[in-house]
């Protein structure tokens, strides 16, 4: 009997180092520090193959994992303690993970930091062939500010990022349009100009004449009358007032404190995601205040694929097709073409209705990708460079 | 021989026991969450009696402590896995701090981050009593921008962040002055406006009329002739060129992208610790750009205690004293009272060679607080009240 176990222990351990090398063999040994580590951090890196390696000194644990988006690898200690672990290829962009330490869930010390799935968390960025359009480069920079503010809606502190073209200080008799950008859900105010890097593409698309010189205002879609900070009360009604804040706070603050042109005309709103869903209603409910509109993976509709009957949806604000042709300059929907359900059939949905109705509106499918950032920075950039001309 | 050792075992497991109960005994169940908690994080909190307790999911860890300035907390488990533990009470004021899991030293995921200690890591904030001089008060603010530029001498994209006060944007014909501020060690240009709160703090005491209105300009210290960003060769020589980066890119492109006035008697500068020397060296060698100076918990004598030689320390410029004092209209030195060595000799050398000259300074001691940040948020605090008057 002994004998027999010993056998397939052995046989175990062969198959297991044949996989083993199998796997190691799939390995290219080309790793790079990837873009997104903290100053002088070796980890994490990322190979031509698109896989993440990542790693962390943990002498004493018992299983420490990677997981991006979900998926959990394994990781393997070495005779100091470190472990070291690959992903499987990942799609190109930008990817929100975190390491597993024996059960704990924490960022990589690796890493810089973004706000995303309701946390600051670790971030990596996988390069993409058209990376060039969102890199930091030799041309002339707008800034990013800070804007803090009372929210007397919210009976609270908010912030705004806004981001003024190069330009914006020096040429203090010129105004220029204003595009209100909003994030997904679970993410906040900084994530355009973080992990979207809406700063840099407009930059880039400034400096090739390809976008006209615009002020975007970047605020959080969360906004609730009643605010438990402290969020004792898991069962509170939270009313969402973020639609007010927006049309009764933030545009008025916005145009008294940036010289902006306040019209219109001069006016557009987008976002992703949830952003997309909010910033449609938000549009048609003030055709007065906004004259372009941008929904990145997502509509009014989700998450419903069902046909939608344009005499009821969003209290018939599609009904008449041909007035809205004439209102609206600019109707711009964007999807990832590996997006999940619900989005494609959702946004489908909200197409046929469009067609419909016979409203004009621009389509674009972002290539190899799904519902994450490189999506919606290339339909930032595409969108961007059709704004107010 | 069994029987002794089982009696030794129970004597240590009262005595364990009993000081357990003891520690116990004096936790005061007053724990509220940080204020520098991420939203709707419940954990790490702090008591009335300055302890912080900190908690993480990791059912399979082995041990896990809380570590706040190198001094290690055990944590314990309970029985669905979730670890808590608490520090001894702290210094009011913020705190670098991180969870330690089964020995990977890792950032809280309940806290937000901040850049110190040569990485992105965790923060938390003790009450302190005069907390109302850096709080976010409905008063008007001013903005934090982000200023991207590309550095010739470094051959690279650097930063700095600008505070312009509230009204900059709509006087448009309103000139400022500038204070350039300057972090500490192992930290970077987002500390002042981060964990230092010099925008709040500059708001409030413009708001109540005890400050100019100013622009506040916070760069990188850390800057190098031959930059090899992945810091392969370890032994590579690194001439910093910061005096050079902020005298001859820093200082004409803020001249040129912000209504400053761009004279000596607008200008301030000022940093802490190592920023404080580097600082005190740039004021020094251009007396010409700069006529006001803050050095908080730093000195250009620093590590040494010695008495110094006025006729050769830093070239001799100090040798003049009355010429000094004619130059320069402030010249302005902190301390925390718990700073430990070498820092209250080596400034108390310094104080004695300006006595010695003759020089002109003010000195002010940060009440029972160590080498912290709230020593530094009362420094600027106390310096800026006193700038361009």
């Amino acid at each position: 009997m002994k004998l027999i176990l010993y056998a397939i222990i052995i046989i175990f351990e062969l198959c297991f180092q044949m996989a083993w090398s199998q796997e190691k063999l799939q390995v290219i040994e080309d790793f790079k520090p990837s873009s997104l580590n903290q100053p002088e951090k070796i980890f994490p890196q990322v190979n031509s193959q698109k896989q993440v390696r990542a790693s962390i000194l943990a002498p004493n644990a018992n299983k420490v994992q990677l997981d991006i988006g979900g998926v959990k690898y394994d990781m393997r200690k070495d005779d100091k303690g470190v472990w070291i672990g690959e992903s499987n290829p990942q799609d190109e962009g930008f990817h929100y993970y975190q390491l597993n330490i024996d059960g704990a869930s924490v960022p990589d010390p690796g890493s810089l930091y973004f706000y995303g799935a309701g946390r600051l968390g670790s971030g990596i960025e996988i390069p993409s062939a058209d990376q060039d359009f969102f890199a930091l480069k030799n041309v002339p920079h707008g800034l990013v500010s800070e804007n803090i503010y009372f929210s007397k809606l919210t009976n609270s502190f908010r912030r705004c990022f806004v981001y003024t073209p190069d330009g914006y200080n020096e040429n203090t008799k010129m105004r220029y349009p204003v595009l209100y950008l909003q994030h997904g859900s679970f993410e906040d105010e900084t994530g355009w100009s973080s992990q979207g890097k809406a700063n840099l593409i407009l930059d880039n698309l400034i400096a090739s004449k390809k976008a006209l010189p615009m002020i975007i205002v970047m605020d959080n879609g969360y906004a609730y009358k009643t605010l438990d900070v402290n969020f004792t009360d898991k069962n509170q009604s939270k009313e969402s007032v973020f639609e007010n804040v927006l049309i009764t706070e933030v545009i008025p603050m916005i145009d008294a404190k940036f010289r902006t042109i306040p019209k219109r005309e001069s006016r557009a709103i987008a976002g992703l995601s949830m952003g997309a869903n909010q910033t449609m209603r938000i549009m048609m409910n003030h055709l007065d205040t906004f004259s372009y509109y941008g929904g990145f993976s997502g509509t009014a509709n989700y998450p419903s694929s069902d046909v939608i009957d344009a005499s009821t949806f969003l209290d018939g604000k599609y009904k008449d097709g041909n007035a809205l042709n004439k209102q609206i300059k600019l109707f711009w929907l964007g999807l990832g073409t590996k997006e999940p359900a619900p989005f494609p059939k959702s946004i489908g949905a909200f197409r046929t209705m469009l067609e419909q109705q016979g409203i004009k509106y621009v389509y674009y499918e972002s290539p190899d990708t799904a519902h994450e950032w490189l999506t919606w920075r290339r339909c930032f950039h595409q969108f961007a460079s059709r704004l107010f001309k």
